[in-house]
């Protein structure tokens, strides 16, 4: 399974909104006899790559390890469920069930019917991890949120007065370029766009910049504004309104849906809510070791009085970027 | 002289208010003739140690190495520098003067004139640091100071509401009882006295608990307090007073001289006072991953206004100690 889902990483950017699918098949002494995956949107699945130098060959002592459930249902392709059983392969191994609702467990229900031994759940949070972004679009309907936060060492996002450009270092400036070709879109607000007039595309690393979706209910950015001048694809959000503010939650249920990755580069304001909201699923924190002593707070939210209100991650990951120290949480698993 | 250091730093504690010493004899080809360090107060110094046995050996062709200048005076024990002399010894390699009034390149001056060759400044840095504490109290007549603060990943020291206690993991708390344990006090404010109650003793792990220092200038601290109750030494410092607040610069020089290395373990508003005061040398930041969103701010100086005002360390020096993230920022160097 561990090899399933290297070779499922390979598909990279280049399968969305389709999730990464790695398949290796195993004869029954463990020698490898087929391996592939999902490489493009549009392509043949994991499945069938894997099985595509096998024909006539016997399977039916062999083990078939995929990390997501074999589809059901005719999409682009045929399902690889009628397919591993017009294969005759003897069992299958699976990570994780599909959430896609016109899968969600009917893919090994079908295996299962016609006589294939099927475990599921092996990896299984390896497995959603790998698509966080696919589980979260299907299960919630809205992408998976990776929300980037630059401060000081006591917290501050931005000093008393003048820029906060650039408390971090030039390497954690690179890492947040990397964080953007990663997404699919990046979501920012008019505080951040009056203030520093970012572009927020990619730079200083190879990769595509995403779509910037700019939350601005009242209309104030300016049509000088960097994001709407640059080439590049800007979406303004003006809505849903609550009557003060936007309703964030409507607004991530209404980007497009083959956005599965959204990274939030806003300020301590928006920051603040979308975590308040519930919407982040992981913080990514760049904190410089230096001391501000006055300025904006990183995060703002006065519900949290006690210190067990604070919150806290589900796992937590340090790594040293130049001099900064970069702190990920993952606040809920996908 | 690597290895000369190496010897001084098992002197330890033991030494104290003497610095570590550590002293490697090396003969013409390499070979390594004798070797030594100061164990403890009143005890000989490295050089002797360390040519204890070669009595009768020509030492002409030898050249020491040695951490710290040789002394030049009269004190518990009679000069190295005549040792040095007397023994014969070719050459000798210094790691740094001693900045002792009483040295401070006499020593040196006194092996010169009497012909041998002598080289200073080798690995000079880290022959200061391994006596940060002797090199403070001499060239500024206070100890050197080590400031911890324990923050949520947002800089804040404590919640809005309920006790601050604990912010950090055990790993953390365990970590702060041995920083306690490898100094000689530990400076506190009424502030946390009052609000905490804290015994500041050393209880989980070995090593004893230093002396406690209470800023109190108005004699608020109760006479309950576990810190005047539970048998530790405690000492008050009451002054000397601004008109406003305690004169800190003042009441560090007036520390008993043995106390070579102070902790401060207190709130925000001293342990700020303490940095803008310049009476900090190096930073020891406790960060546990979680978001407070409110509370008080762990390191407050309104006069910090713009990111060039930030204070910025010499170096930055990073550990994960249990689930936290421990900083360290040396302010000076000794």
């Amino acid at each position: 399974m561990r090899r399933a889902l290297e070779l499922a990483a390979r598909g990279g950017r280049d399968v969305r909104p389709n999730p990464q699918v790695g398949c290796v098949i195993v004869g029954p002494s463990g020698e490898v006899l087929g391996a592939g995956w999902h490489q493009h949107f549009g392509g043949p699945h994991a499945e069938v790559v894997a099985l595509q130098d096998l024909e006539g060959v016997d399977l039916s002592a062999a083990t078939l390890f995929v990390n997501l459930e074999p589809c059901s249902y005719h999409g682009k392709t045929p399902p690889c469920a009628d397919l591993l059983v017009a294969r005759g392969i003897g069992s299958v191994v699976v990570g994780t069930l599909d959430p896609n609702p016109r899968v969600a467990g009917r893919g090994v229900e079908h295996l299962r019917s016609n006589g294939i031994q099927v475990t599921t759940g092996v990896l299984e949070d390896d497995a959603r991890i790998l698509n966080a972004g696919f589980f979260r679009r299907m299960r919630a309907g809205r992408p998976y949120v990776r929300l980037k936060m630059a401060q000081s060492l006591d917290g501050r996002a931005a000093p008393a007065k003048g820029s906060s450009r650039w408390i971090t270092c030039e390497a954690s400036r690179r890492r947040v370029h990397q964080m953007r070709a990663d997404a699919d879109a990046i979501l920012t607000g008019t505080g951040t766009v009056l203030a520093d007039d970012p572009s927020l595309t990619v730079r200083h690393v190879r990769g595509e910049s995403p779509l910037r979706l700019v939350l601005d209910r009242r209309g104030v950015i300016p049509p000088t504004a960097r994001v709407l001048t640059d080439g590049h694809a800007t979406e303004i959000i003006r809505g849903p309104d609550t009557g003060t503010e936007i309703d964030l939650a409507a607004a991530l249920a209404a980007i497009r849906p083959e956005v599965l990755y959204l990274m939030v580069e806003a300020g301590p304001r928006l920051s603040s809510a979308m975590i308040q909201a519930g919407l982040v699923d992981e913080l990514w924190v760049f904190t410089a070791p230096v001391v501000l002593g006055s300025g904006r707070a990183s995060f703002e939210d006065p519900a949290r009085e006690t210190l067990e209100d604070a919150l806290r991650g589900m796992t937590v990951h340090y790594e040293q970027v130049g001099v900064d120290m970069l702190t990920r949480i993952t606040l809920q698993t996908p």
